[in-house]
């Protein structure tokens, strides 16, 4: 294309973006984050801070510890965090209050998720299926699960999993959003089927939580974890979280029954008795500044809902892969993120020839995604505070890029 | 003894800690904590705040997360954060640097370490012992380890386990102080007794590190763990961290190999390779923020060596015992803690009636320690910014409150 077709192409696509923008309810929830000219589609790797975070955080720092010290673990609500701050996420993923509790890694908490999944189902149930394409530690983790639980491990391509459950399956672990292509797997349908093998489903939501609704009560889900650092900005690292189905805490026997997960945690017993509902998941220590700062970073969802993060991600994303379509050399990049909405979720992953490079070029020239090795540029679209003339400067810088235009000539070199 | 014997007396103890705290070599470190008119004996629960934490977790928050956002995982050495953290904790509990890491619970780090322990030891030990007097939570930890390695765990009293090491043994897991009694556990002689029975040592250093001296490289410790929020004053929550003695890192075997301790953690690969080092014992994404504010918090042991605070916390424990000799009221409270130094943490743990109430007068009267199921007072002494004065007017408090001067008596009423 010409450069005179360029220009008016770009004009079309600035005047689309104005009027999407113009029309998003979710606009105002912008300004309550701290954002500069950058256009930030790393959210899917670290949510941008919300701005009452830092005034949280030193109250927390200077008043809760500083001034009241030990008292803090009951006047200012310490030790209690875990499960309350649980219950902000709850509605976010689709669940009645006392079944998330926070705290851990995501990590972690696939562990206890795993382990006490496999017990449920019972000593007949010899074998755990895992998502052949997941993000790498759920598949780590679920190995060391299968070894100290004496299960095989085996891994499965998600629409694979039907096919491959038997009355040896005792749990199936899989990713509600694929980390690397931004698939959204059919949760429903593939619990529906679990359930039908008389096998536990556990999900890890950590690509989804924020972004879409996930229906975890409604669908049933037996266990679920997820990260709260992505579409729920809660900061670097801050803890995870675990959902256990109500029905099943009962059941829940966990591989890391720490005294915070004791019924009586300060009665020192050297018996353990385990809490009842949502504490039960704990272990030790919650790490409270970051764990009071991903709560101050929960108020951001105050009267937002989740039905409305999603048709404005899906919109994003559509028109991010029209602007690109539109924009990008023919064969510069292709898009491995499915296009029907059912199948995807808030962000957008295209192959390209050097990809590592052309991020590097993309995050000179002020638009932020990531590199997931080999050749995967991911771009997540967080509805919170990504806008439409975002998703087109972004889209018409990655055409610069691709093109060899300006700088990223010289950074290709 | 009457009132103008009280007054006599109290002026000398006083004039007694004037002089200590005149000779006392680490008093200007005080002024490094954010401290008020509270005399603070907690310090073995939550340590007081640095004073260069707020601002250090300002930036952290404002900056390096609200600017440079995903960028600080390595421009703000996010990443190598567990490491170089252990690194600065390493020359405090007598360890060379590169034997460390910071993350997660302590309780999560006991499984790590025990399992371990038990792999190390090979197939045909079959029993752990545990200290029977041991913190709850490793205990409980331990029956997990044991119930998920086929052992026998074996509660066995601290001064017992050198008579209940067999051949059989696989792990043995010792607290180095006691947290009810305050007791130091000889770690030199009963890790030797360990290593005689071929068995795998590791110990918990929660009530010791930076209060006393450990030793872990001289004495041949295999693992040990501890937290970071007693003694080393990291915040609430604080991550905690792991010690694999390095003769024994490429054996360490951990139960959680999350993603943070692959050798090539962005390769993203399905296969798990361990790390080399201090970094296998990671698991997950880092807390950040609680991990920083750690940081920042043991940049106050700059220029502070391990044995002049242990010199300082033997003489507040010292000069406490004979305060509380000297003015409490004959009968009313019996020290559990033993009187011999080489037998003594940092710590006095004092039986009393009514123990939960009469702590709770101690707080209204702006002297804080704590209290510990069923009947002991807790009090801690932080070398750091625990001075003499402090220690005479806690006792001359504590003997009021056991008389039941003043407000105490309405308190237990």
């Amino acid at each position: 294309m010409g450069e005179i077709g360029e220009t008016v192409q770009t004009a079309e696509f600035a005047a689309k973006a104005e009027k999407l923008d113009a029309a998003d309810e979710l606009a105002a929830k912008r300004a309550e984050f701290v954002l500069d000219e950058v256009v930030y589609l790393d959210g899917n790797s670290l949510g941008a801070l919300p701005a009452n975070v830092p005034g949280r955080v030193e109250d927390v720092v200077r008043r809760q510890w500083g001034e009241l010290r030990i008292r803090s673990w009951d006047e200012s609500g310490w030790w209690t965090a875990p499960e309350r701050i649980g219950d902000r996420i709850a509605p976010l993923v689709g669940a009645a209050a006392g079944q998330i509790v926070v705290g851990d890694s995501t990590s972690v908490n696939v562990f206890k998720a795993l382990v006490a999944a496999v017990r449920m189902a019972g000593e007949d149930r010899d074998e755990i299926l895992v998502d052949a394409t997941t993000f790498p530690t759920d598949g780590y983790i679920a190995q060391s699960a299968a070894r100290m639980t004496g299960r095989t491990l085996r891994p499965v391509a998600p629409a694979e999993v039907p096919a491959a459950l038997s009355g040896r399956t005792a749990a199936v672990l899989l990713n509600h959003v694929d980390y690397r292509t931004g698939r959204l797997h059919d949760l429903p349908s593939l619990t529906a089927a679990v359930h039908a093998a008389g096998a536990v489903a556990v999900w890890d939501l950590c690509h989804s939580a924020g972004a879409l609704p996930v229906g975890l009560d409604e669908h049933g889900v037996d266990l679920a974890v997820g990260c709260t650092y992505k579409y729920l900005n809660g900061g670097p690292g801050s803890p995870a979280y675990l959902y256990v189905r109500r029905e099943l805490q009962d059941r829940f026997d966990s591989p890391l029954p720490g005294w915070n997960s004791h019924a009586d945690p300060f009665g020192m017993r050297s018996d353990f008795e385990p809490a009842a509902g949502a504490p039960r998941g704990r272990v030790g220590t919650p790490d409270i500044l970051s764990m009071l700062a991903l709560e101050a970073a929960l108020e951001v969802w105050e009267g937002v809902s989740i039905e409305a993060v999603r048709a404005k991600s899906l919109a994003l994303t559509d028109f991010f892969l029209e602007c690109v379509g539109a924009y990008a050399p023919e064969g510069g990049v292709e898009s491995v993120t499915p296009v029907a909405h059912e199948e995807r979720g808030s962000q957008v992953a295209l192959r390209c020839a050097d990809a590592g490079e052309v991020m590097k070029a993309l995050i000179e020239r002020g638009v932020v995604g990531d590199f997931r090795h080999p050749d995967v540029l991911r771009f997540g679209f967080t509805p919170l505070y990504v806008g439409f003339a975002d998703v087109e400067r972004a889209a018409r810088v990655l055409a610069e890029v691709l093109r060899g235009d300006g700088p990223r000539g010289e950074a290709l070199r």
